[in-house]
């Protein structure tokens, strides 16, 4: 026999989450002795919101997160985190506990509540892509699955709420494995729409002299680190990311100029993403943050602005069209421009320079950073902070994808 | 010259809010600058939830209390303390900064949200009684006023939304003060309904042998202090209170016998109650925590149950009928009971014994509990967080009225 909570526990072992984090609640603590029997490890913070933004974390890094709470207050503690990942497509679970399904029929006031035991689950689907409360065991199997797969095929929260006599009933297990309402999937491409605008985007970068990629965040999200990778190899072409997107493949890539971010950057990045006669930008969220505090200056006549949906060539859009297909269609069809004609300035010849002691010298912000930098080597992940830190460690060179992260766009202090 | 944010902080001085808790945060500075020129304080708290347990506290101490953050990342913050002040009545003014309204309407990502600048405003609607995003300089008094009216007619939070292109817009003042849309008045009562509630009520109270008055929260929040001590001096009736309700009154009053919470409670207390010929339950929120965690022994043949909306006899209801009316009542029609049939045995001579130091004793909660017992004053304020702590107060003797404060029926732990 499988219980809903371990059927719940056993798909998340199987998309591959070994941790979860959460806090211990009236409403919780049958579900996390049942989380406890099972080879994932429970993380204990201090509070909610705390949770939520390891798990969120995690979820950067693995692909997928999950955080456990209360009812009520464990819940309730949790939503700037909730909106946070929401933000910045963040694919996380979020399972809270709750009082019997019976218990919250009758007009009882429970403590950690008002009495309205729908408000909780009324507030998460205003801020997760799927949000649903669990009444049966015999559907509760096929509701985690669709609820798992939302979050994976929008990278974004997702909410399931247990009842306490939900936690330990027999499910109905699915005929097949995976479970056939858990269909993993690509964002959708039509493909009349993705060949229209692989042809203009070629035919604008072919003309190009100075073409640059600027890709952002959506790279680690649809895990399109390879894909980004072969277009840089095809093509030659210089690359910036975002400060969102930071460390979406290795910075010590030879094709890889810096973190741009409008006026904030680097001079000789700024200089060569806003001089390119074509900017590429591919998975980028465009908040006002990435773009330098609204001193970017791209001009839409001269991008290219693609995103797991869809693409935008100067004004007008081709929809949907899917990133990795849109990816694969400039692969297919671009030429390799010779590196001469592409003024290259590696971010690894300026960033990587040796540090050098200077016992007289002030400690600077700056001087901070580069021997910070001088640490940094593989498995090294940094996690910054909203605010100077965030934006410092536009000079450190993270040596591996995926490990750095900060939030970039959503910013909230405390995050780290 | 009045601008909008000059007159929600002079009207929030008008009615005795002389400090405002918060975080500054982007879209807030301006109204804050404005906060900083009045003679509000503004106290900085290290995060927001915190900031809205602060105020929360004060509101109950003071009757109102406000609490002034930043859009997005600030307001999601401090989810949970508007809905704990919303289940325990407590009348709190959330003030939020926001983008620009200009901005709102484009289709930009500003940092601290997802783009969709109604999810704030859509998710405070939901855990307040009045939420308003202020759009017009002209409107935003009355708005104003009749937010902050429904604040203190409801006892529970509100929500208003300060665009930062309103702050300093000049703001059409109303012709009159107070304002004709802020109208400060009672909850409803019909008077027929009244009457017969009041009937039956003085009925059950006189054929009763040794009646007993539970009171709660209510009594702090609609500041109904005074018309409790009448009722109690009217009738001689012993009083015990709820822990939500506890130190409504002074607990050094003679008919005071101590803090009813079911199994809970001290045995002398609980067996008073549970064997009362006919409970008069006042202004109490009736929890499962409030009762003892379902340990409550309250026979419904036994009880009148009046709150500040309706009066329960037995199991039918006398709706709408204020609690303030109910008392008046009650006080008109009641006589007084002597003491020697009543069975007082006030709160005052079991637990106000001389603490004397044992060396030799181990330290124990009760001990502990019985040394704070002897310092308690007149002035201090004693705040019980969530767990033990605030079962054990039950044990504290409060001298002075609203002089404990403690979240005994949302529970959130970290509240203190």
């Amino acid at each position: 026999m499988t219980t809903v909570s371990e059927y719940l526990f056993h798909r998340l072992e199987s998309l591959g989450v070994q941790h979860i984090f959460g806090v211990p609640g009236d409403y919780v603590l049958d579900l996390m002795d049942v989380l406890n029997q099972t080879p994932i490890n429970l993380i204990c913070n201090c509070n909610e919101l705390n949770a939520g933004y390891a798990a969120d974390a995690y979820a950067r890094v693995r692909g997928l997160g999950a955080v456990c709470i209360t009812y009520g207050v464990g819940g309730f503690s949790l939503v700037n985190a909730v909106v946070g990942a929401y933000a910045e497509r963040v694919p996380l679970v979020v399972i809270s506990g709750a009082p019997n399904s019976s218990v919250r029929k009758g007009n009882l006031l429970l403590h950690h509540t008002t009495g309205d035991y729908n408000l909780q689950l009324a507030i998460m689907e205003k801020i997760t892509v799927a949000a649903v409360n669990l009444t049966k065991a015999s559907q509760a199997a096929n509701q985690i699955d669709q609820t798992l797969a939302a979050c994976l095929y929008y990278k974004r929260p997702v909410y399931i709420e247990i009842p306490l006599d939900l936690v330990h009933q027999a499910c109905t297990l699915p005929e097949t494995q995976p479970p056939s309402s858990f269909k993993l999937k690509n964002p959708e491409t039509l493909p009349e729409a993705l060949e229209e605008a692989v042809e203009e985007a070629v035919d604008l970068l072919e003309k190009a002299q100075r073409p640059v990629i600027l890709a952002g965040v959506e790279f680690n999200r649809f895990r399109l680190q390879n894909k980004l990778l072969q277009l840089l190899e095809t093509t030659g072409y210089p690359l910036a990311t975002t400060m969102l997107g930071k460390s979406c493949i290795s910075e010590m890539h030879p094709q890889f100029i810096g973190n741009y971010v409008g006026a904030l950057s680097r001079d000789d990045v700024c200089q060569r993403i806003e001089t390119a006669d074509c900017v590429l930008c591919l998975g980028a969220i465009m908040s006002d943050m990435n773009l330098g505090v609204y001193t970017a200056n791209l001009d839409e006549r001269k991008l290219i602005n693609a995103n797991s949906e869809k693409v935008k060539i100067k004004h007008h859009f081709y929809q949907p069209v899917y990133l990795g297909d849109f990816i694969d269609g400039l692969i297919a069809k671009l030429q390799k421009k010779e590196a001469e004609t592409l003024e290259i300035t590696p971010a690894s010849d300026v960033l990587s320079t040796t540090f050098i002691p200077q016992p007289e010298n002030k400690l600077t912000n700056r001087r901070f950073y580069e021997r910070i930098n001088h640490f940094l080597e593989d498995g090294f992940i940094v996690i910054a902070d909203t605010g100077d830190a965030i934006i410092s460690t536009m000079d450190l060179l993270m040596p591996q994808e995926t490990d750095f992260i900060g939030q970039a766009f959503y910013l909230s202090i405390g995050y780290s």
